[in-house]
């Protein structure tokens, strides 16, 4: 994410990062060792900027929003050491898993960790709404999951069930984080709800846009050799759109064991079909509505943000 | 567990296990089938029984007991699912593991999917020092994992570092059901204090007496072979007990594969050394603490049944 469009909530990220740190912290070497490498990989810290940016629309407490802040990397953080174990992944943003590293006991043991010490931070709020809307969506994360393990190389599902996956998979968390950045300070009902709608298009556009990128990006930015959703059997948008337009290319998508060149020959012939900038055009839709959400709220630097936000998103290629 | 010992709450279990038996129905097929599967493998209820029995201490109420009676079964189930995938185990009480019927990936999303939904009933208590109690154990209880992990087949491990690694593994949820229990019908602070101090003692007495069993046991009874700690390495007070009498049998109990008639003869040895009346000593020694916790309570037919459960933890075979 380009940090230039988080500069008002810059010296906060900060804060952010340093409490992340400090979690990592336990009393156990080897669970301090695995988060911290995990948090040492980096990545773009949306749930936290979400959070802070969502309570800039009110009362902006940054005591009420760094725990919260910290606990929603926290659950994401958890989320993909899972991942990593299940997807049996070697690396992320171009360093080795935690699964690589230490191996699966280990990363089962360090998510679990990590999603509890997130849930101290929550309890510590003392607000059961968080609570349970936190417990909510951890509960559609793990569908959402399961459900991507299980439709892995079925060339036939719907749209419907791609959208139904990302929305658990990415959007669910960046809503909840924007929703509950604004709850955390008070904001009006219908400000929340805003929040949460605009956090929810602007995952899913966020979504089909890594999609994209899984196929078509620069390496080396991306961190990670393309095509991994082709090679793991994920049906992704711009796949499944190629697959409706080329029917002839879903033997090739099926087959469970491609090599590097099949990958390479797919992959082209996705492209062709126009699938890339149709998937691309979906995700626009999706940041459009996003921008409307905002329509409502008073004119402000914040709001200012989040639409730019939601235009970077459309155009990142990383 | 003699369910003789829950006449008094023997109504309000089956309450639990319908709802828990509720609890398992996920929009998710495959979840759901082993969810139901491990419901299906029984277990004692201990953690819902201790729930029920603390809140009749005070004013009991069924309506706020069962959500937390139910969701500390889930705590604990998601806890065994992920053992499971980390111990390798293919049986659990005598029937095939979520991890041997499904895999590994089924069997991290099971455990997470429990855990979360276990956490929307305890938000739903709306009572925030509920959930942090929770919460605070739950990372306990992961570092307890770990550290059984890394101080696998340590023959010269400390008995404190077996006594941190039950409290973790056994002890902690056992006691968090006992002052939940208490706490939920808002028992007096004291009465509270004294359910968890019960609970703790009672659990380590308890994990005593399973370590003790897996080396003892009658195989039928148990569900398993005898020995499985010895096969995984696990330092349990008999083990490290009768290290400290027959050192020599350091090198054979540190051993990574050992054959069934190594397995035998280290039992035998163990035997040999008094290692086993030893232990048991312990577990009654913790089990008197558990009942001096309960001196002060009034007398009453609640306060009876934990006695009881106290004297057959004891002397249970299976």
């Amino acid at each position: 994410m380009a940090f230039h469009l988080f500069h008002e909530i810059e010296e906060d990220l900060k804060l952010v990062e340093a409490e992340l740190k400090k979690q990592m912290e336990t009393t156990q070497p080897t669970i301090t060792a695995a988060s911290s490498h995990l948090l040492l990989g980096g990545g773009k810290r949306l749930r936290p900027a979400f959070v802070l940016l969502a309570g800039k629309t009110c009362d902006y407490q940054i005591n009420r929003l760094l725990p919260l802040a910290v606990a929603l990397e926290m659950v994401h953080m958890a989320s993909l050491v899972h991942d990593d174990v299940i997807d049996e992944s070697k690396t992320r943003r171009g360093i080795a898993t935690v699964r690589a590293r230490w191996g699966n006991r280990i990363s089962i043991h360090t998510g679990d960790h990590l999603f509890a010490r997130a849930l101290i931070l929550i309890a510590e709020l003392g607000d059961s709404r968080i609570s349970q809307l936190l417990a909510k969506a951890s509960v559609k994360m793990c569908e959402g999951e399961i459900q991507q393990m299980e439709s892995a190389f079925d060339v036939n599902q719907s749209f419907k069930s791609y959208l139904y996956r990302i929305n658990r998979k990415t959007a669910l968390l960046l809503s909840l984080s924007c929703q509950l950045g604004a709850m955390a300070v008070k904001a009006e009902p219908a400000v929340t709800r805003m929040m949460k709608w605009y956090g929810h298009h602007l995952g899913m556009a966020f979504q089909i846009t890594d999609d994209v990128l899984d196929l078509v990006a620069n390496e080396e930015e991306l961190g990670k050799p393309v095509g991994s959703d082709l090679r793991q059997g994920i049906m992704t948008l711009p796949i499944l759109t190629a697959l409706l337009r080329d029917p002839s290319l879903k033997e090739k998508v099926r087959k469970k064991e491609k090599t590097e060149e099949e990958i390479r020959e797919i992959i082209d012939r996705i492209v062709k079909t126009g699938a890339i900038e149709e998937s691309k055009k979906v995700a626009l839709l999706y940041l459009q509505k996003a921008k409307k959400e905002l329509s409502e709220l008073p004119n402000s630097s914040v709001k200012e943000s989040l639409v730019k936000i939601a235009d970077f998103i459309a155009q990142r290629n990383y």
